[in-house]
C-alpha cells in the first residue's frame, strides 16, 4: 500500500522552488535579463579547469573497469587521504583517511552523521535562521527537531533560549556556519561559548552531545570575517562538507563527513556510516567524481564575485535604511522587510521583478533572503530597481 | 550519543568481502593468476566506448555550470525520457518520463520503491535464494523481511510455502530475476502464477500488494532462456534497475525506479520518491553521469563472455556429478556442495585456491555461489583445478 505520509508531503511545495519557477516563466515573458532573480542558491561561477582536465585525463587513460568499478564501501582511499591532508594543513587538525566518509553532498553527510549519533525518539537542536531542509533530514531519521529562536541583533546564537531548551533527550546539535540564509559566520567567541555549554551539558546528562557542523559555505568567507574551523572548538564534532559551492559542483553530489579524531567513538563513526548507507541505499558517491575531486580538493573556483556582489547589496540596503547584518561569507544576505509581513513585502517586490524569498520558512519571520550568486552587472541593475521599489512603495529616499 | 544498533552491525563482516580479501592477500603470495577467485560479482567487461566518448564530449563542450549544476529534484529530463523510450521499445510498455525516478544504482532504487509502498511495521516477502543486502535495505525502512524457502529443484518460486506465509501485513513482495545467486530467471509461467496470487491476495486483504522487481541482471540473459519483463505480468510493479552490470558502471551508482503507468497511485510514486530522497540525503545521482547514460541507455557492454564462462562451468559441474540448475542469465551459478555443509566444502576448496561463497547467507544452505565474471582463460584453468579438488577430496572421477 502507498505510504500516506510521503504522499501527504507532496502538497507542500517549496516556496523557493515556486519563486524560482515564477522567475523562469516571467523571464520567458519579458527576457530573463529583466528578472532580478535572487531566489536560488545555485553557484554562478565556473568549475575549476583542473577538475575538468582531471576528469578527461581519467577517461582517456584509465582502465574503464578500475575507473568505474565499485569503490571500497568506505570510499576511495585517495579521496579520503587527500581530504584529510588538506584539512590538516589548513586547519591544524590531525585527521587520517579513516576519519573521512565520502557522501553525496552535505545532505548525504548530515543524513549519515545524524543517524550515527542519534536514534529514533531522540531530540536534535538547531538555531534559527536555519536551512528548511533540516526538517526532512532530521524527521527522516525519526528524530525530533527543535529550533532555538534567532538572536536577531547579530544572528549569532541566542544562548539564553538555547540553554532553556536543552534537556536530556538532546543527543546532537546542528549548526550551519557561514549561515544559509543570514550569511553570518559564527565567531570564535560564539563557538567557544557553544563548546562550553555542550561540554557542561554532556557531563550533566551523562552522555556525549555531538555537534554536527554543516559547512558547505566554509570556503566562501569575506575579508575581515571571523569564521574559524568549528571542529577546533569542540572535539565531539562531525563536520559535514560539500564541494557544491567551493568547486561549483552541486549536481555531482560530492562531499564528506569528517570525524574529529578526538571525539568519543571516533574509531566507529566512519564504519558506522558505511552501515547506515546500506539501509538508505546510498553506497558511496560515484567513483570517477571521487577520483577527480581527490586531485583538486585543496582548490576552489574563483569565488571573488560573491564578495563583490555582497558589498554592492549591503551598501545599498544600508543606504536605503534596511536593518541588516553584514554577511561574513556565503552568497546570502537576510535584511529585515520594510513592513511586518515579509511575505507581503516580497509579493510587492515581485511586481518590480525583484524575486526575494521570505525567510519565514528559515525560522526568521519578518526577514527575507537574497541569494546573490548572479552576475555583478545584474546585481547593479537590480539595485536601481530596488531603489525605485522602496521609493515608490515605502516612500524611501 | 552513538547509535548502538549501527555500532553493533560492525561486528558482522560480510562473508563475500572476507573471501575476496583473502583472495587478494593470497594473490600477493602466489600470484593473482593462480587464485581462482569466484567470490565477487564485479563486472569483468569494458564499459562501452560510447559512454566514455559522451563523457569527454560533455566535459569538452558544455558550460560547466549547466553540466555540473543541480539536476531537477526528480531527475534529468533527457535521462528519464530516453529510458522510458528504450523500455517502451524493448518491452512494449508505455512509460512516460514521469514514471522514471533516477537513483544511485539498484540499491537506491529498492530503498526508494520500498519506502514508497510500505510503512514502518509492515511486512515484505522475498524468496530464497536472495541477495543478503535485502536484510539491511528492508529493515532500514522499519519493515519486517520474511523469506520464503527455496524451491531447490528449479529455483523458481515455492508457491505452497509462499501462500502459506502471506498475511494481511504484507504490503510488498520483492523478487530478483535473473537471480543472484542462482542465475535462474523466473519463467513466464512463474510470473503469471505470481501475478495471480498477488491479485487475489490484494483483493482479499483490501489493499494493493506491490511487486518490487530488482533486475540489474536483466540484460545478461542466455540463449534459450525464458526471461520476460516482469512488469508486463502485474500492473502494480515497480522495476528497480541499475546500469552496474549492463554498462559495467557499478562504481558510478546509476539506476532508476520505473513505475508501471497502470499501477495504483502511478502518478504519485515518482514525486514521493523525491520526498523520500530528502530524508535519506540522496538527492539524485550525479548530473554528468545521468547526462552521459541518457545517451547510451539502450546499449550494453559486450556481455557475451558471461555465457561462454557459464557453459564451461556448467558442463564441468555436470560432468563431475554436481546437482546444479542451469542459469538463464547473470554471472552466477549455484551448485549443491558435495557434502552437507557448504561452509566446510568451501573451506576445503580454498585449500586448492578455489574461492567459492557458501550460499547459506543467501538462504540456500548446502549450496555455494560462483561468480564467473572473470577471464575465460582463467575459468578454463579453474576447471582443471576443480577436477583435481573433487577427485582428491571427494573421490570423484
Amino acid at each position: 500500500m502507498i505510504n500516506e505520509s510521503y504522499k501527504n508531503m507532496l502538497g507542500a511545495k517549496s516556496v523557493i522552488r515556486e519563486l524560482s519557477e515564477y522567475a523562469t516563466a516571467r523571464g520567458k515573458e519579458i527576457g530573463y535579463e529583466n528578472v532580478f532573480d535572487f531566489s536560488l542558491g545555485n553557484p554562478s561561477v565556473e568549475v575549476p579547469e583542473e577538475f575538468t582536465k582531471e576528469m578527461i585525463r581519467l577517461l582517456q587513460t584509465e582502465n574503464t573497469m578500475t575507473l568505474h568499478g565499485y569503490t571500497p564501501s568506505l570510499g576511495n582511499p585517495l579521496y579520503k587521504e587527500n581530504i584529510a591532508k588538506s584539512l590538516n594543513e589548513r586547519f591544524g587538525m590531525n585527521y587520517g583517511p579513516e576519519h573521512i566518509f565520502p557522501t553525496t553532498g552535505a545532505a548525504g553527510a548530515i543524513a549519515h552523521a545524524l543517524r550515527a549519533v542519534t536514534k529514533e525518539g531522540d531530540e536534535l537542536i538547531t538555531f534559527a535562521p536555519y536551512f528548511p531542509e533540516y526538517g526532512p533530514y532530521v524527521t527522516g531519521a525519526g528524530v525530533k527537531l527543535s529550533v532555538v529562536p534567532a538572536d536577531t541583533k547579530t544572528f549569532q546564537i541566542n544562548f539564553d533560549a538555547f540553554e532553556e531548551m536543552m534537556n536530556e533527550k538532546v543527543m546532537a546539535v546542528l549548526i550551519n556556519t557561514p549561515n544559509n540564509p543570514s550569511g553570518v559566520a559564527y565567531s570564535s567567541e560564539t563557538l567557544t561559548k557553544l563548546s562550553k555549554v555542550l561540554t557542561e551539558k554532556s557531563k550533566q546528562y551523562g552522555h556525549t552531545i555531538y555537534l554536527i557542523s554543516d559547512e558547505p559555505y566554509r570556503e566562501i568567507v569575506f575579508k575581515g570575517a571571523d569564521a574559524p574551523y568549528v571542529s577546533k572548538f569542540y572535539d565531539n564534532t562531525l563536520s559535514c562538507y560539500s564541494f557544491s559551492k567551493s568547486l561549483s559542483l552541486p549536481g555531482e553530489r560530492i562531499g564528506y563527513v569528517a570525524v574529529n579524531p578526538s571525539c568519543d567513538g571516533a574509531e566507529y563513526i566512519v564504519p558506522m556510516c558505511g552501515q547506515i548507507s546500506r539501509g538508505t541505499g546510498h553506497n558511496c558517491p560515484p567513483s570517477i567524481i571521487q577520483q577527480a575531486v581527490a586531485k583538486v580538493c585543496g582548490m576552489t573556483s574563483d569565488l571573488s564575485v560573491y564578495e563583490i556582489n555582497m558589498n554592492i547589496i549591503y551598501d545599498t540596503l544600508q543606504d536605503l535604511g534596511f536593518t541588516v547584518v553584514k554577511p561574513g561569507g556565503t552568497f546570502y544576505i537576510m535584511p529585515k522587510a520594510l513592513e511586518e509581513s515579509s511575505i507581503e513585502f516580497c509579493k510587492k517586490a515581485k511586481d518590480y521583478d525583484l524575486i526575494f524569498v521570505p525567510a519565514d520558512g528559515f525560522g526568521a519571520p519578518g526577514y527575507f533572503r537574497m541569494a546573490y550568486c548572479i552576475d555583478t552587472e545584474k546585481v547593479e541593475r537590480a539595485m536601481v530597481r530596488l531603489r525605485q521599489f522602496v521609493k515608490e512603495v515605502y516612500g524611501g529616499k
